[in-house]
């Protein structure tokens, strides 16, 4: 093909695509009149669905432009974990433009990232929140197929930002979620992967057991005399294994320990808070009796009754076009949770692998006992990248001055950081300080 | 002597002392107007001085009467430490009636101790905050022998107290403090000593040093690669020594830990608050080069200024009959504290011999990095009392229901108590736990 030829093909698909007059697909999924909202926004914002691989599974997304150049700020993928948990908690009580009030209107929120980026919220996989589609193959691997396909629809229908620098991001179980899809959008050219970042994530499952009996010893949630239990049954030496011993009496006591951690009526997602719902906590205790492993669902404290009245009133779901088809919302899909099957018990070598490609956040809000930040050190430690400063705090200015909001240890392409006194919803328990750390983080500074 | 004569003679001496009439020599130190305080109290104050073993050191106290019924109601004892800060900290900023705001006005705090008790606030020893006398030879020795002179003066000035069940407690320093002078009381038959409380106690210095290595990784503040350190040259096997090392590498990186923990802008006192005076920091760490000691002075992030504007005006000064002698009020004393020789490095023999005869409380903010709650579930455990109940949280009510106020480990007369998310300064962190934990401690109920 000549230059010309070529030039002529390539503008076709670009004003095909709306790329020149700056029109998108997407434009008819825009959210025109968004209901307890009664001042107009400096940003536009999107609602609707994108395919997964097949057309039987459509997941719901809710997109909104960021305040500042929406042409060319950067673009963040947003994924809220569980499995089974909606993206739009992320946006309406994390680091979203919008936050809904008890009396179902809507506020501004100053520290939502849109300010500085445009964030695509996804949910997912099929059957969360507004998401629909089978439920019978949902794993690790078939979650990643149907994000990158989704991911692929986002650009079809907003082919202007298939340029923009690109940012996977996410909380929770979305630690596997953000590197499993990185992995896969790594290797196609035609997106601008820059960097991917993890907020309180579940990235081992052995180091995550393992290291909460610590949490739980050194945060006064577990005795001395449980303590010494575990150590004599558990550890040889300095070595100790409790999530995956051998040992009968080990389990016993890893399980003896997760049951009071889980069961007691604390807020496990921010041990400093109150628990505003101790009989959900029930539920957890009993899931124990299966299992040593934590249900990873509805956190047991969290109160979403006013995100849930909101979101399935008749004019939300008009006005954000949601699918006859989709389920009734609710902040974690538990059927979800139960039928998931997790292929990857640790995603480290996923890490490993991009972290020699681009840069990688791992950050933790430090009160989270559900995925805590000692298991997060670990595997971050495990990645093995070359340390390139000293364990330090970091900072933010507030109203009297410059105060720590965590610390950090920088490693080549890769930064831990804790963020103090957040749980595992950091935006939410700690805003200014999340929106300092994403804010630097999307612009390639240092913290 | 005949019984006649016996009962006379006792008649003449309780109306000497005003027993009978219910007026006591103390009267004349009867607050009668508070500045800043615009409402009528229902309780009785007084302030003035108690004499130490010589007429040359004078303690000032200020003490208030139960709301309730002061002629019945259990009698408590407050002491804050240092070595060289004022109990003054404790009444007004802590679980006294009184609290000073912004503009030196006086409110009532809702949460105080004298709700149900008369609570004695003891500024201790000479030199600390109102107290005056020599300051050459301040020792833990010389501090109880003080503070008991100083307590029999008060049952001279206060005789109509002198058969109510009485209450030692204080914080910090005094967890020195309480124990000493508590082992001198229980050989008084004159003063009926029922029980004692500490918070935040330093009992033991090397486990509090020691378990600070444990709480500073496990709560964040230290990096990964300065722990693997640690445990490299401080331990051998799971057996750990840090602040007793005779390794020099150990001492040093023992000391990079101290460093960082206490020189970084971090708020030790209350590691999830901010810190207000990130520069008094530097102050900490300087005087750490000198020592691997941590220096007990004043609190590096809080502000007294209100405190020291309200305490050192002239009305105030008058109103407390504060003595000519007196020195301007500063909430710590660095020149007691530096001048005062620290006797006992372990109070761990006094507490297990008076557990032996009256009950105990130690109780821990958890979140105080000075005096962590695993050292004193350390020197709890080192007392060797018979457990009597598993480790296992403890409950308040809120306006949603019960929530976990922290955790406790029952022993024979003794209880280990932790405070969810409270900082060194249990009762302005969590004034309602605090509240319903020494309400039913010195009401001899259970958590």
């Amino acid at each position: 093909m000549s230059l010309l030829i070529q030039l002529s093909v390539a503008i076709a698909f670009l004003l095909l695509n709306g790329v020149i007059d700056g029109s998108n697909p997407g434009d008819s999924d825009e959210v025109t009149a968004l209901p307890g909202l009664s001042i107009p926004l400096p940003f536009k914002h999107y609602s609707g669905y994108l395919q997964g691989v097949d057309s039987n599974t459509q997941l719901h997304y809710w997109f909104a432009e960021s305040y500042g150049n929406p042409a060319s700020d950067p673009l963040i993928l947003w994924m809220n974990g569980g499995p089974g948990c909606s993206s739009l908690d992320g946006l309406l009580t994390e680091h979203g433009p919008f936050s809904v009030n008890d009396d179902l209107t809507i506020s501004l929120r100053n520290t939502s990232w849109n300010k500085f980026a445009n964030v695509i919220y996804l949910e997912s996989p099929a059957g969360v929140g507004f998401s629909y589609g089978p439920s019978s193959n949902l794993s690790d691997i078939t979650t990643a197929e149907n994000n990158y396909a989704a991911l692929k629809a986002f650009f079809k229908k907003f082919p202007t930002f298939a340029n923009h620098d690109f940012y996977i991001t996410g909380e929770s179980y979305a630690g596997v979620y953000v590197p499993t899809l990185a992995t896969r959008v790594a290797n196609d050219s035609t997106i601008r992967l820059k960097a991917i970042a993890i907020g309180n994530g579940i990235l081992d499952r052995t180091k995550n057991l393992d290291s909460l009996m610590y949490y739980g010893y050194y945060h006064g949630l577990l005795g001395g005399q449980l303590w010494n239990g575990l150590q004599v049954a558990c550890c040889s030496g300095s070595s100790c294994q409790y999530a995956n011993s051998n040992n009968f009496l080990c389990s016993h006591r890893v399980r003896s320990a997760t049951n009071l951690i889980w069961g007691d009526g604390l807020n496990l997602y921010s041990i400093y808070e109150d628990c505003l719902k101790v009989r959900q906590t029930l539920a957890i205790r009993n899931h124990l009796q299966d299992s040593n492993q934590p249900l990873y669902g509805t956190p047991p404290c969290f109160t979403e009754s006013i995100l849930s009245k909101y979101l399935n009133s008749d004019a939300v779901l008009k006005a954000l076009h949601i699918a006859k088809q989709a389920p009734k919302w609710t902040i974690c899909n538990f059927i979800v949770n139960l039928n998931y099957q997790r292929t990857y018990p640790s995603v480290i070598h996923f890490l490993k692998n991009l972290s020699s490609k681009m840069r990688v956040l791992l950050y933790y809000g430090d009160a989270d006992a559900v995925c805590n930040f000692i298991g997060g050190l670990w595997s971050a430690e495990a990645i093995q990248a070359p340390k390139i400063d000293d364990y330090k705090p970091w900072y933010i200015n507030t109203t009297y001055g410059k105060t720590v909001a965590g610390f950090i240890q920088r490693y080549d392409n890769l930064d831990f950081v804790t963020v103090k006194g957040a749980g595992h919803l950091v935006p939410t328990d700690q805003p200014d300080a999340a929106f300092r750390l994403m804010e630097t983080f999307i612009g390639g500074h240092s913290l």
